[in-house]
C-alpha cells in the first residue's frame, strides 16, 4: 500500500534524450528490467552517489566515468545490485558498459552503469548484454514512462515528475525506492533530465542544493543503500539560453524547478514506503542552527516508538518530547519547547499544553497525512523531514523477504 | 515473551538495607507498585541518570538530593513516570519525599525519589503519601525479591543478580525495563546494593565504569527514557575493610563483581526486550578506536533491516554489511572487512567468503542467541553491544499500548 502517491502524470518527452526498457530476465523473467538512456551529444550531466562505504560497483564505475567525460548513456538494471561482489562485480560492470559502448560507438566512459536489486549475487552481465542490442533498437523519446516502470523493483507503483518552464524548457524525472534501503534489493535511485542548457557546475551546485532539500531529507528507517544514486541531464536541446550562473533569474528558476522535481520524487518514495500507512512530515523550527534542527527531526523520524504510535494513531506525545529530549543537544531547555500536531498544540514550554485535549491529538493521527512540528526556542533554524510509520506490513515485508 | 532469562535468584540481604514493596494504587489498584528500600547511615551512594533532557521530576530531585547528602531512603514508584508534568510533577515528587522524612525522621534531601510509569500524568502524590507508613511497617531485609517484582512494569518477568563475595561481602541488585523506553512506561531502573565498604569517590567511579560496559551497551530500539536511573549503594554493614582505591586487590575485585552485576542486569532488560525472539551479540573488533567499534556497533544493532531479518532468521548478510558501511567512517576500506556469524564467516575482505554456505547461516540465525562479529582491519580496538531483534509483537505491544 501506499499513501496518496500521485499517479504518474504526462511524461513530456526531453529534447535530446531518449529510453528504453527491456527484459534482460535478470533475476527473473518477462519483466522489464533493463532500461536504457541515450543523452545527445553536448549533454551536461551531474550525480550524486550513495555515502555508504560499501558502495556497489555500478556506484564506483559510473563515478569513475563521470571524472573522464560527459556520459551519453545511463544503463540500468534492476534484480541484482551487483553490490558485495568484489572484483568480479566490477568486471561484470565494465563488461556492461563496454558492450553498450561498442553498439554504441562511444567510448567507455561515455556509458555509467546502475544496479538495484539482491546484493551479493553474481551479476549475471551476460544476459544484459544479450538484451542491449533490443534496447538500443527500441530507444524513443516518449518511453519515460516504460522507464519509469523499468526501473522499479519492489515498489508498488511508478513515480515520475514532468513539467514545462516557462523559457521553454522541460524537465522529466523518475525515481524508484521503498526504503531507504530495501531488503537486499538496494535501492534508491532517480533519473531526472532537462532540455534546458546549464553549464556542468551549475548544474553540479543546483543538483546538490536540490537533493539536499529532498532526497536527503527522507528516511523511511534511516538505512542507506549500497546503490544510491540520483542522476541529472541537461541536453540543451530545447535552444533556450545556457544557464551558466546560478544566481541568474534562468538559473533560479531552474534550481526552483529542481528542488520542485526532487521533492516530489522523494516524497513519492516516502510514499511507497515499506509497509507505510501515513505520510509525515517532521518540521523542527526555533533551533540554534539547521545541523541541530536535523538532529531533533531525525530523532523524531527514526524513533521506533514514534512510529509504531504513528501506525496505531496513538496521539503519544511523551514519546515525540522522550524523542526531542535524546536527540543530542546537551543545553537544551527544555522549557523552551513547544510541541504540535498540525494545528494542535500538544505541549507548551516543555509540558502539555493547558488547553490540550486528548481526542484533539487522535483527530490528527488518524489522519494520512500528519505534520509534527516543534519548536526549540533557542533560534531560528529549521528543517523539515518526511518519513512514515512503522507497521506490520514493514516487518512483514522486510522479515520475509527472502523466505 | 523473552530470550533464555534467567529466573530470579536467592536474593541475599545485604547487611544494612531493607526493603518492602506495598500496593499505593498509582495507577491500578491491587498491584504492588510502591517500593521502600532503607539504607542505614553512613552508607555512600553512586548514581548515574538519563541523559534524555526531559528528564523526570523525580530524576532532577534525585540529581540534586544527592549533591546535597547521603541517602538514607530510596523511594520507588510504578504506573506514572511524573515526567513531561512541569511544575506540578516537581511539587508532587516532593510531597512524596517529606512525607517519607517525617516519618522516617531524617532530612528531606536523604530521600532519593524514582519513578517509572505514564509520561505526562499528574503523579497521585496523596496516593503514594498514604501507602508510606504501610511500606515503612513492612520494611524487611529479606524482602529483595518482593522489591524485584514491585519496580516491574510491562516486563515479563523480575531481574535479579546476588553474590557473595570471598572477602565477606554481598552484592544484589534489581532491575526493570523492557525497552530503552517503554512506550508510555519510561523505563530502566536498576538497585544494586552491597554490604562492602567503600568510599564514596570510589563507588561513584565504579559505577560510572561497570554502567559503561553494561547499561549502556543495550539497546532494544535505540530510544532513552526520560527516567533511566542506576543506583549504587554500599553500606559498608559487612564489617569488610574499606575500598578506598580503585587499583587496589580489593577494587579490583569489587569492581569485577560490580560490572558482572550490571552486565547481567543489564542484559537481563535485553532478554525481556519488548517482543523480542533473539538475544543478540554485537560484537565489533579491529577498530582504529572504541568510539568507532561503537558506532559501528550500534549502526548494526538499530538498523531496522538487521534486526526484522533477526527476526526472521535470515542470514541476510548483505544487510550487515550495508550497515557497516553506513556507520560514519568515512575512511573505512571495505576490502579490510570481515564479517561472522558465530563461529561461521560471512565474509571476507568486503565479499562473501568463498566457502560460504547459506545454508551455515541459516544455522547459526535459527538460534536464540547469535553472535554477530565484524573485523574492520583498521586497528586494536573493540566494542560489544547487546541487543534484540524487531518483530510483529515489537510493533503490537508498541502499537496498542494505550489502545
Amino acid at each position: 500500500m501506499s499513501v496518496n502517491l500521485p499517479p504518474l502524470p504526462e511524461m513530456h518527452p526531453v529534447a535530446g534524450v531518449r529510453c528504453a526498457a527491456v527484459a534482460a530476465g535478470v533475476r527473473k523473467p518477462g519483466r522489464r528490467d533493463l532500461v536504457l538512456f541515450e543523452l545527445a551529444p553536448g549533454s551536461t550531466a551531474a550525480a550524486m552517489f550513495t555515502r555508504n562505504r560499501f558502495c556497489a560497483a555500478p556506484v564506483q564505475l559510473a563515478k569513475r566515468h563521470l571524472e573522464t567525460t560527459a556520459p551519453r548513456y545511463l544503463l540500468i538494471n534492476t534484480g541484482n545490485a551487483n553490490a558485495g561482489t568484489g572484483a568480479d562485480g566490477m568486471a561484470a560492470a565494465l563488461r556492461c558498459c563496454s558492450a553498450a559502448a561498442e553498439l554504441a560507438g562511444v567510448e567507455l566512459e561515455a556509458i555509467l552503469p546502475y544496479s538495484t536489486g539482491v546484493i551479493g549475487e553474481p551479476l549475471p552481465s551476460e544476459r544484459i548484454v544479450a538484451a542491449l542490442p533490443q534496447a538500443f533498437a527500441g530507444l524513443a523519446a516518449d518511453a519515460w514512462a516504460d522507464a519509469a516502470h523499468g526501473i522499479l523493483t519492489t515498489d508498488t507503483a511508478a513515480k515520475g515528475v514532468s513539467l514545462r518552464s516557462d523559457a521553454g524548457w522541460v524537465m522529466t524525472g523518475i525515481s524508484k525506492g521503498a526504503g531507504m534501503i530495501r531488503p537486499d534489493m538496494a535501492t534508491m535511485l532517480a533519473f531526472i533530465a532537462t532540455d534546458a542548457a546549464v553549464s556542468a557546475p551549475v548544474l553540479d551546485a543546483l543538483l546538490k542544493e536540490a537533493v539536499e532539500a529532498s532526497f536527503n531529507r527522507i528516511t523511511v528507517d534511516g538505512d542507506t543503500s549500497t546503490n544510491d544514486a540520483v542522476t541529472l541531464v541537461a541536453t540543451g536541446a530545447a535552444g533556450s539560453p545556457t544557464i551558466t550562473a546560478v544566481d541568474s533569474a534562468q538559473g533560479r528558476a531552474f534550481a526552483a524547478a529542481l528542488e520542485a522535481t526532487c521533492v516530489q520524487l522523494a516524497q513519492a518514495i516516502v510514499r511507497d514506503g515499506e509497509g507505510a500507512t501515513r505520510f509525515v512530515t517532521v518540521r523542527i523550527e526555533g533551533a540554534r542552527n539547521r545541523a541541530e534542527a536535523l538532529a531533533v527531526a531525525y530523532a523524531i523520524a527514526h524513533s521506533p516508538l514514534v512510529k509504531t504510535a504513528l501506525f496505531a494513531g496513538d496521539p503519544n506525545w511523551g514519546r515525540l518530547l522522550a524523542a526531542i529530549g535524546r536527540a543530542g543537544i546537551d543545553d537544551l531547555d527544555v522549557t523552551g519547547v513547544d510541541l504540535f500536531l498540525d494545528d494542535v498544540r500538544i505541549a507548551v514550554a516543555g509540558s502539555v499544553a493547558p488547553e490540550y485535549r486528548e481526542a484533539d491529538g487522535a483527530r490528527v493521527m488518524a489522519q494520512p497525512e500528519i505534520l509534527i512540528r516543534a519548536h526549540l526556542g533557542r533560534g531560528d533554524a529549521t528543517e523539515t523531514v518526511w518519513t512514515t510509520d512503522l507497521s506490520y506490513d514493514y516487518v512483514k515485508i522486510n522479515a520475509e523477504y527472502r523466505s
